[in-house]
């Protein structure tokens, strides 16, 4: 088996060199790449060991496990990191003045035992630069994740399937969740931080939207141990409230991320009135968001509607709130840009984002939707086709 | 809401003291827990926030979020941890000479910013600290692990209803997926590192045992893409060969880990000896391993019976090996001990191990056991009672 099958060379070689062009402007000279998600990224697959990436030379993979790749030029099969340096000068490579470390992924003890490898050199922050560049998605990656979103909404098409009369958010979780490992969903969804543990996704319904929980998500819910404070919390499905749908759209190394509601029986019109609303921000930020836009304005332009709808109770959470509308999406489900007020990103065409106003109603739940989009030259293209009105349990 | 249940709080402090004790011989004088386990570990549930342990003083918690529970005099409301130093001040209690930071499970880019909260204090590696009191578990902490090992006791017995002719590795463990999660699982396994990424457990059927992954595991398997190569690769369960169920076990936050397994028809003799092997080894280790006796020494035992029936070829991997036959187990699937020929560490009553001496064997597929135990003072409890022998799928 080839590490880097041959017909995949071309898109790694893309990434590398959109990778080196931040390096040159962030001032590092190599990049050594330890993380899973940065693994997958900088190699197609997989592996354990590291993608040594010079400014001016050609790539390195140092593999540890497993031993079954063809060897080549560009692959040294080591037992420790403490190889590598001691590799690099066999090579004739020098070692860099300034490595890129993945500080913001890595623990403590990983990048203290890295810097211990290159005693003579500066170091620098390399988690950065490879948010940075993943931010942008190239073609084959939106790709992969125009095929999640198929996916994901195959899924979705079939909830009203998979709910019986009686149920409770965690049945109904449950049958959601099968459905999306018979559809091809991977079961992991791969996260950035600590703030962020979840099975395969959310289903809220009722005033469990308004739990608020210690996680980044948009909807908390008090889920069903104080361990995991997330998600569902095993009550019936009742008359006159929502069921918020936010399930997992990993099918391939990508995702989409992808929320729709359903109600049993009538809701309140307020709840409606803030669905409306939902859907209503979403159309006009899909042709707002353009290359060169920034990102605080697109949170700055929901929340203008939210205020003429006079929502703002509601907003993004009730009895607490959350201060962002969405968020990049791709190898993990909370990538840059984050869509704050605080943002200082601007959109660039490929960059890949989740968009999601939702509303808290007491008393109902949880409305809006959420779809991934991929910016355009002229607005957003919805990676996550599907109905958006709320769809009906009965 | 309590932050902490006063009817917990006893064996809250049973184990902060216990914390206390390490810290003091390791020459630590505070500890800022901010990992997820670790602030479910010193709290009994998982917040945002921090909690701070001084050696000779009460415990203090800083909460971010949620800022639902009762004001206390041990809680206090926070925004940033940037304000922890300011407000131990305000309470007169002194900033620590030696502070410990978890190391292993933090962050660089988060250590980093601990350590400029306390300009004046050197610091430690608290990961080893935390991981050194969870090794050994409470009463409370075993009643849990004794309720995960009968929910998954309970899901193994529904396997051979789960399986139908025709059925792949994939097919047949999204249909356990399901019967564990209505079981109660909570649908996350917490780990250690990056070295362990997986969904909910793993089904390994035939030469799919025999693929090395990059992975901690014991079993391999290639898995269903090149983002995530481990387990089950969606191929059909076929005659001679046999299925390993190693799947969830975590029902609250601990959890055990159990295999077993199955066979479709008659499986070689070689197959069925090693598989004898394997229960032999855990029969003879149960009554081996008590306290005080090395957990070095529990592998040697392990091998010595390996040896003896000839089995070396198969054990522990055919193609690719590892170095180890158990681990500790708890909140999170991989904790201390290792049971390595290379452990310095010795048997302490009320550890909880995973022992999981498996062979490979080619053509057929994965044999063998893993049972959790408590260390008792007369040899192993076992927390994951099932039939042990070969079960049938037809």
């Amino acid at each position: 088996m080839e590490l880097i099958p041959s017909n995949f060379r071309e898109e790694i070689d893309i990434r590398l060199n959109k990778l080196r062009r931040i390096m040159e402007s962030s001032g590092v000279d190599a990049l050594l790449v330890a993380f899973n998600c940065n693994i997958y990224y900088t190699t197609g697959r997989f592996f354990r060991g590291f993608c040594y990436i010079p400014l001016n030379q050609a790539a390195i993979w140092f593999v540890i496990k497993p031993s079954f790749y063809k060897e080549t030029s560009e692959i040294e099969y080591i037992r420790k990191p403490e190889q590598i340096a001691e590799i690099l000068q066999k090579r004739g490579i020098s070692l860099p003045q300034t490595l890129g470390l993945e500080y913001d992924d890595l623990t403590f003890s990983e990048i203290i035992r890295f810097k211990n490898i290159f005693p003579g050199s500066e170091f620098a922050n390399g988690s950065i630069i490879l948010k940075r560049s993943r931010m942008v998605k190239t073609d084959w990656e939106i790709s992969q994740m125009r095929e999640d979103g198929i996916h994901q909404s195959n899924v979705y098409s079939k909830l009203s399937h998979c709910y019986k009369p009686g149920m409770t958010d965690l049945q109904l979780q449950i049958e959601l969740e099968r459905e999306l490992r018979l559809e091809g969903a991977l079961g992991v969804s791969r996260v950035s931080g600590n703030l962020m543990e979840i099975n395969m996704g959310s289903v809220i319904s009722g005033d469990n939207a308004d739990n608020p929980g210690p996680y980044d998500f948009t909807m908390g819910g008090s889920g069903m141990d104080p361990s995991l404070p997330v998600g569902a919390d095993n009550h019936k499905i009742i008359e006159g409230q929502t069921v918020m749908i936010d399930m997992n759209g990993a099918f391939n190394g990508y995702q989409t991320d992808m929320t729709r509601v359903w109600a049993l029986g009538e809701i309140s019109d307020l709840a409606r009135k803030a669905h409306e609303c939902s859907v209503r921000i979403l159309h006009t930020l899909e042709k707002y968001s353009v290359p060169g836009i920034s990102v605080a304005s697109v949170y700055e332009k929901a929340m203008e509607i939210v205020r003429e709808e006079k929502l703002e109770d509601y907003f993004m959470g009730h009895s607490s709130k959350v201060n962002f509308i969405g968020h990049g999406v791709g190898i993990q489900l909370n990538e840059l840009p984050v869509v704050t007020p605080r943002s200082k990103d601007i959109l660039e065409e490929n960059m890949t984002i989740a968009l999601e106003p939702k509303f808290v109603i007491p008393h109902v739940g949880a409305v809006g939707i959420e779809n991934t989009y991929r910016v355009t030259e002229t607005g957003l293209e919805n990676l996550t086709i599907f109905p958006e009105e709320i769809g009906n349990l009965k």
